[in-house]
């Protein structure tokens, strides 16, 4: 019994590994039939462990999004909260342009009935709310923002220039925008 | 050989028919080879008359495309071309939510060697920058943007809320965000 749960714990792990390679390539598109190949174990084994597609990448970003987290925690203790809160957004816009994939992930709606702070977009919107809060309780941004409306600006981003052959520079110019918006009066 | 072009004519305009089904049905990702079933052809014409999902995609949407750029032409009349700019991003905005497919095909960047003044993308680019050029003149937007930019957020609103079940309502709300911006002044 012990031993068959070390190797199907060997086995997860050895899949993700391999999923990690192949997203990294290929972004969130990355094909489950090819995962299984290099992995060496057949496509059921794949689904066993990974029902959906939303599933293995939640797995394979897990560790860049509780990085994320961390960072939020540290920025949390700045006293400057607007800054805090724009620099965390930028560093979640980097990611996601580095990380082929990641934004995919996070673009998903949270179903309801689905326990989400577990899920990357529940742990990311949760780090990024703290940030949020401290901003709105300085008068630092605007009242009525939301971190889901923050969210969907840095994923959209990410999404709208990961066909660029360098995304860096129109991710970044459209990221200043948001932050600063059009400019002149709101008529 | 006039038989034969207007056979071929008749062929491509059936086969757009059934693609622009197809899209609106499924999204960018509609899979050619079911395009060709339904139209009753094989695989190897569709990809003579659309070598690629971005030209089939491109041929799909053009007539939405000029529908954005008359309403670009009749806002460029009113007197206030700040909210004639946003109005006309708002309408693109809308046309992406409801065309699944439209955002993808903008967010392709256009590649130089390529004429691009027809491609979708730069038809609406030409369309948005007329509006917002004149909004810069008039100093009601800052002057550091271009209308790349204001694309790049357009699409991306709209990629990140396509698997939203009403994603209406958190786009509208990032729209108005990257609007008026995070608010209180940028440190």
């Amino acid at each position: 019994m012990t031993g068959q749960r070390s190797d199907a714990r060997r086995n997860y792990a050895h899949i993700l590994a391999v999923a990690e390679a192949e997203v990294a390539a290929q972004g969130a598109q990355a094909s489950l039939e090819q995962i299984a190949r290099t992995a060496g174990v057949g496509s059921a084994t794949v689904r066993r462990h990974f029902p959906t597609r939303k599933a293995l990448l939640e797995a394979v970003f897990k560790q860049r999004v509780h990085a994320l987290c961390d960072r939020a925690h540290t920025l949390c203790g700045e006293h400057d909260s607007r800054s805090a809160l724009v620099r965390w957004l930028r560093e979640l816009l980097d990611y996601s342009l580095a990380a082929r994939g990641l934004a995919d992930v996070l673009s998903y709606q949270p179903l309801q009935d689905e326990v989400t702070q577990d899920s990357c977009a529940g742990v990311i919107g949760a780090a990024g709310a703290s940030l949020l809060r401290k901003a709105i309780d300085d008068q630092a941004v605007r009242a009525d923002i939301t971190v889901d409306d923050l969210l969907t600006l840095i994923v959209g981003i990410a999404l709208a220039t990961e066909n660029y052959t360098a995304p860096a520079i129109p991710a970044d110019r459209a990221f200043r925008l948001a932050v600063a918006g059009l400019g002149a009066t709101g008529t």
